[in-house]
């Protein structure tokens, strides 16, 4: 045998080999647990049973890997949203400290009431209340600035319950989840009624998930060649596209152009992204999160006025989908828990 | 020596080889060329050269993975756009298909002028006959059909001139720095003027950008119950967005969220993709496609009613963009050709 022969039989020993070690390390892999902070249960057990149907060759349910799309609501279902949605805490902490540059917001509702705390005056303006604070505290800088602002913000600013930062505030059994599903081919989404450019500083980190991956609200930006002769992009109070409801479909379809098999909410807003999720061919999961633990974190469903779940209950009930009990069906709720 | 710590022995030492075998594979490729259908000369340098430094730890220039983000105007640059931008020929064949289930359109402007191949008629209707002839074509039906409308029309429609499938009038040596650039660790995405749900059918296929790496032009889809009791997108005739000239690097922060390092252009549209692809802080590369090879393809430039490249050609030759010259830097246009 020449060496040049020898050396062949050796590479691909070699290479057999290594594809015998990498399957051994998978099996032991595949033993363990992939969702430790859920409880074994039916929602626990219809996941992974949807996992292993859509990922095996072969299998009538099997799905190609580019089209395992998954995406979940942000809001109450990867993270906290009571008391309030935490982008709301953002541009109230914006309102105080932009306050000493706006002498003129001690007399101009909606400010005056946010800043004296006037809860009841601040609701009674409504809509076009919500929209001058957006405007305020989202628009009129450059969309670089204003990913430093949002990124300073999620460093300093700490939930008034938990006395943590707002990041800290992610379900740890979604975090197993969104990892679970990469794992097996999935390409993971975040579809938010919450404004995009606020998610994307922050959920690569927390939650792996690219700025590309994160479909949102937005705001019109217009590019201009700014006063030091560069270009920049500059936020425009004027909104662009809401994405809830019937808008997370057309942000689904906008942004990916492709229909997911696997989705998450845990509100009425998402009942759209649900039913488009589930009338796509083949097998297909769709997911609620009922908040139901007020002693870990919070219990409210269908009179809550932020995250109401109302419909999208019944609906779950009525077609089966999977409806997560926090209480019942997370051992842990946050990273954080020991 | 136990039979364990044999066994650990082993395969660390597979490992090891492992790894040297990979290394010896990548090392081998290496000096192959990524670029054949590229001609030496001062933009194929460019382009090895930036991908060179960008991709080499511990170099001034490295830029992470996730960072690592190309752009690509599609008509002109990635495929023919001349003598038409093909979703035009697209929506002339639709009419056309449409017309015997509209009577009226034979006396109906601008139909009228497109059913009877009066070129002058058709363009004096201008932006508002362009308007109702994508209203046409482009809404009132669900975005599954329209993506059905779309692939048929791709496997059937032919070239004036080249007589092939429009989806083979793609250029081979962009194919090839697409792959390059993947190769190398980079995203890419299609940034265009062009139609969103027009290209998504079948960039996949031709180019190997999955629909979700596509930002386009697009029109307002509503979220409704069908008919059928089933949950459909219906594509409205509403301009949405406009992805060109200023819109794309307002698409690309849309849709992207992190700004390009590399981004390759033909036109004037694309100007401001550039300007926005080079503003951004270390290494950057921005390039245009320079139209000069009437005899394999076409040549135009600043006279262009379609694909007018004048501004965008000054400000690359001041600034020391890559401006490739068809007919100097490519030996092949085409995949087709031998």
């Amino acid at each position: 045998m020449s060496a040049a022969s020898i050396l062949r039989r050796i590479v691909l020993a070699l290479f057999l080999a290594a594809g015998t070690v990498a399957s051994l390390c998978a099996s032991a892999f595949a033993q363990t647990d992939p969702l430790p902070s859920w409880n074994d249960g039916t929602v626990k057990k219809s996941i992974i049973d949807f996992v292993g149907r859509v990922t095996t060759q072969g299998s009538s349910d099997f799905v190609a890997v580019p089209e395992r799309i998954a995406t979940f609501d942000n809001d109450g279902t990867l993270w906290t949203e009571q008391p309030y949605y935490f982008q709301f805490a953002f541009a109230l902490d914006r309102i105080k400290a932009m306050a000493p540059r706006h002498p003129e917001w001690k007399n101009k509702q909606p400010f005056k009431a946010l800043l004296e705390g006037d809860k009841k005056t601040f609701a009674a303006a409504g809509k076009d209340g919500l929209l001058q604070v957006i405007a305020a505290t989202h628009a009129g800088m450059t969309v670089g600035d204003f990913t430093k602002t949002v990124t300073a913000w999620t460093e300093t600013a700490r939930h008034p319950r938990f006395n943590r930062p707002y990041t800290e505030l992610v379900y740890r059994p979604m975090l197993e989840l969104l990892a679970y599903l990469r794992a097996n081919g999935f390409k993971t989404f975040i579809v938010s009624g919450g404004g995009i450019e606020f998610m994307r500083p922050w959920t690569e980190r927390v939650y792996g998930i690219p700025p590309e991956q994160v479909v949102g609200s937005s705001a019109m930006v217009k590019f201009q060649i700014g006063a030091d002769g560069k270009p920049e992009l500059m936020k425009l109070a004027k909104i662009e596209f809401i994405d809830d409801g019937p808008g997370k479909p057309a942000g689904i379809n906008r942004f990916i152009g492709r229909r997911p098999i696997f989705a998450f909410g845990n509100s009425d807003g998402d009942l759209q992204m649900l039913q488009w999720t589930m009338a796509g061919q083949g097998l297909r999961f769709a997911g609620l999160v009922h908040h139901t633990d007020a002693e870990r974190e919070y219990a409210y469903d269908r009179e809550s006025k932020v995250g109401k779940l109302d419909k999208a209950l019944d609906e779950a009930s009525a077609k089966g989908w999977a409806v997560v009990d926090m209480k019942r069906d997370w051992n842990k709720v946050f990273p954080f828990e020991k």
